[in-house]
């Protein structure tokens, strides 16, 4: 693609034209580097880079261990801006819900454990087999009530994250800022939301929920939308690659009051996942200076 | 995947178990059988498998030649339930906005020529370079404006087509049918919504939305989303072979008082594209009756 803010004529906008002066810390979600490093090879790439935040998903932290990873965390000095993930509550049977409820318990304890500032809830699709959006929209509904309490008492954030609406079938029926929101309102206390980019860019409702969010933005995801984009999961952008006007997105962010970290997620088989580790957190931390 | 319909368990839906009793006639979009046939056999297609309605798209029109695609249309009996498509007004510079409006005042004639129900308007994206959204939406909006008129002298009802999300940055800014039906007010008489299941089911605004749909709906489109989807564009369903409970939507859309032709268009390099045209034609006619 032409890079975006090359081209000639009155619709083309500078990248970062309008970044809001101040911009929040940088996290590292583990994702980025998935295919070359370890969470322990994250938390020292972290420090040695001097990226504040980290974020872990849980088959890294799980291979790691909870208890080495939270002491060496803590060492290292870094914040965990988030433990992905939750949620995944709609399953074909009650059995299916009831394990989903229990897996939900143990990303609590995880993040209590890792002292995250939240943990981030992919809320599921469709059972398979299943075409009951409503019913499974429910589920979720339900799922997230059943396991608030224990959030609450652990002091863990749920961090309900709207994904594309692309991911509907499979992977969240959660699909947009305004419905989060809702959810968030009904679950009160110790409910929030993640704002990432990628999955909220193109929603012409999102200026006017944002207004809604004040107090409820726990995390704010970042990466880029690519034009063409050739998989429907694994092909995101690095910051600045693509058409997201991410600093407008931010500025609503932080008029919402949110000054935490912008917290870099890039699923990219294609790219991302294959270049040297080091030279993707240099990447990062230039990105987040010119087109966060 | 697990054909829809089969699983075990509460959250399990039959196929077509809440669908109205009338169904619409079926229509043929021409798209649906691109890699095999060209319009005259589409037409021909049509009339001896006793569909009564069709679609075309006006690359395979301008092959044709409009005035003898026109006469054989007629001599077929056929109603021609839209033209595909008008709109792509977002360009990088004005004379590339110039174009475009030339380019909607051409396929206007052809609709009008046709007789077509609709002119099916895919809006556009971004222009190249560009991550301005709104100032895309603004152009959009303008376009729209600027061809109205023309549109309302010849007959020929706009129908906006809210695309997917997943589009969004190279060919619809126009994403939901809140803002589709919010256009269509601005634009008033003359202006109308065309919903395709496939953008649509995800939304969780639909069912609320579709009660301000009343008078404004235009055209119907069916197909299904395939799990896993492998392609943004070029990876539709046939109804049936994915989650969408297009029976529900289709009951919203005639309870708003559509009594029209459902208009079978499907993307599909890798399936519906190589099959056999008669056969792809005998399964739009089986599915009609069992999915939609």
């Amino acid at each position: 693609m032409t890079a975006p803010g090359q081209g000639a004529g009155d619709p083309i906008r500078a990248p970062g034209r309008d970044r809001p002066a101040a911009i929040g810390p940088l996290s590292l979600n583990t994702v980025t580097v998935k295919e070359r490093w370890g969470l322990a090879d994250c938390i020292e790439g972290c420090a040695r880079h001097g990226i504040p935040g980290i974020s872990p998903w849980r088959d890294v932290l799980q291979a790691m261990g909870v208890a080495a990873a939270a002491r060496q965390i803590r060492e290292a000095g870094l914040t965990v801006t988030g433990l992905c993930r939750g949620g995944m509550f709609p399953a074909a049977d009650a059995a299916g819900r009831a394990a989903a409820i229990e897996d939900n318990r143990r990303a609590i304890a995880d993040a209590h454990a890792l002292g995250a500032a939240c943990l981030v809830m992919v809320c599921g699709g469709l059972p398979p087999g299943s075409r009951d959006l409503p019913g499974a929209r429910a589920m979720v509904r339900d799922g997230l009530h059943t396991i608030l309490p224990e959030a609450r008492a652990a002091g863990v954030t749920l961090a309900l994250e709207p994904l594309h609406p692309m991911t509907c079938a499979d992977r969240s029926v959660l699909s947009t800022l305004a419905q989060a929101l809702d959810l968030c309102g009904e679950l009160g206390e110790g409910a929030g939301v993640a704002v990432d980019v990628y999955h909220v860019w193109w929603d012409p409702d999102l200026e006017r929920q944002m207004l809604r969010a004040r107090g409820r933005i726990a995390a704010f995801h970042v990466c880029d939308w690519l034009v063409p984009t050739t998989d429907l999961v694994f092909d995101r952008g690095m910051m600045g690659d693509g058409v997201i006007d991410i600093p407008r997105i931010r500025g609503w962010v932080e008029a919402q009051g949110f000054a935490g970290y912008s917290e870099v997620e890039i699923f990219s088989t294609g790219n991302w996942w294959q270049q040297d580790a080091r030279e993707v957190l240099d990447t990062c931390i230039d990105r987040h200076r010119t087109a966060v």
